[in-house]
């Protein structure tokens, strides 16, 4: 079997091209475009790479750009400050910070002064609360954006036996609620998992946020399975994830690659948050009485 | 083989003891003890009977015994109202609301209300993603609990792997969330999964809460497996729970019984809880100005 590969940048493309729709219409109602506030702490190359490549992608959707850069020195105030600033702004639809925060910084307590409703990232532990819970809330964007891949490719969830490898805050937990929520069943393995090889052959998907370079070989996969590769690594010949593709696409029935295949989604799915967080406080403010404790989002 | 029955009464019994001497030392360092505030709306006769348990346990462990019995056809607002007082209340330290409430009432909404740091069953959605971001907060009673039986027998999680038969807010997800921490493999199958058998044989460690009377038999499990059984269902021939009993004990290497099992341990866990709750805001009152935004507990 040769795996269909899954074109990430494909379905990205039309992701993004149904937000700026949606965006456009959202400035057409309420005479005023969604907002994106990105903040950046210090000057990481990478980190640099990925804000520049998230506010060109929001302007390109018609999503009107609200950028922060702070000193890597900077004081938990000073950053509090921002994010208090940006948050009491109504131009601001969505807030994110940067990822990681210089050592000095506690970046899940600094999430944790995002407002609920602008928290475009889904990582606040009210946003993860909500997801835990089954709850109306904004969802991690890269979990977000691998349920949008496999619903492209037509990928059956509800009964398939979905295997998660990586259990990160940002990834793979909010992976596996967002799997639960689709009626799949849920394997989350991780550095821990004894005979990773074993667990990974039982999927029918595969979900692989393990953070370490062509960890899944083609002995890892049952024949046919759907295989989402989350990892992004340098190495010597290039971009490559967590699944070393070439051998593995001999054996799965789907495949995404690196680059081209969840990173564009991420993004994808960063935009449609930041849409929907401004269409949600718009709905809320025209219907304040109707507010529940659940009135957060 | 036959399986080694994990005794739940007396496990709770221990540490329900251990308990009360937290308390105690509280009491002696505070001059007031741990309280605990359950709230009924309505007259199901069997939350009656749970919420009566739960108070004379409470009352046994030297917990004071804030009790609030509300009619059936109570507002919103009326519970709301209770809610604030108790939260208010400096000697509550925490609050129970008996679920489930009456149909004409948002259980969930209504949760929500009890401050996060008096949130004794860890059902409100700031402890929900608390647990799931791995940050310090109050657990779930019933996950907790089986993790402490599970922990009474020796049984090791650590790389284990772990099935649960069940997702619901209560008991499954935290579960799996609780067993993720203890860097256990974790599986979350439920009524969607295809071949329960085949899954539920994987496992090392398995935890039934599905609500189904003897949905696990001796074929769904594998020769020498932990199995704890959270179900408990009202039959002809007495209290039985999620799992067949006499068959699955000749297959087991642990199994808990129905009662007698997990059920004393969810009210230690409350209690446990209690306490914890009363220790953490007591230390939070001494150190306020060492608080940061994960302050809430």
């Amino acid at each position: 079997m040769t795996a269909a590969i899954i074109d990430g940048a494909a379905v990205a493309r039309a992701s993004r091209a149904r937000t700026a729709g949606r965006a456009a219409a959202f400035r057409a109602r309420h005479g005023v475009a969604p907002g994106l506030a990105t903040v950046l702490v210090g000057d990481d190359p990478a980190s640099e790479v990925y804000v520049r490549n998230k506010r060109r992608a929001a302007t390109e959707a018609g999503i009107a750009d609200f950028h922060r850069h702070l000193d890597a020195r900077s004081a938990p105030d000073d950053l509090a400050g921002v994010i208090a600033d940006l948050g009491a702004d109504h131009r601001v639809s969505g807030i994110l910070l940067q990822l990681p925060v210089p050592q000095h910084l506690d970046g899940p307590a600094l999430v944790d002064l995002i407002p609920p409703d602008k928290d475009v990232d889904g990582l606040t532990t009210l946003s993860q609360g909500l997801l835990a819970r089954g709850l109306p809330g904004l969802r991690p964007c890269t979990p977000s954006g691998v349920i949008e891949l496999l619903d492209s490719a037509d990928v059956g969830l509800a009964g398939a036996h979905v295997v998660v490898v990586g259990r990160s805050e940002l990834v793979g937990k909010p992976m596996a609620q967002l799997l639960l929520g689709r009626d799949a069943t849920v394997t989350i393995a991780h550095s821990r998992t004894r005979n990773l090889e074993a667990v990974t052959r039982e999927a029918d998907i595969l979900v692989v946020a393990a953070g370490r370079p062509a960890l899944i070989t083609a002995r890892h996969v049952k024949p046919g399975a759907a295989v989402i590769d989350v990892g992004i690594h340098r190495t010597s010949h290039g971009l490559a994830g967590d699944v070393a593709f070439d051998e593995v696409s001999a054996v799965a029935g789907y495949l995404t690659p690196v680059p081209g295949g969840v990173g564009p989604m991420t993004i994808a799915a960063l935009l449609s948050n930041t849409v929907s967080a401004a269409e949600i406080r718009a709905a809320a403010t025209e219907s304040t009485d109707r507010r529940s404790p659940h009135h957060v989002l």
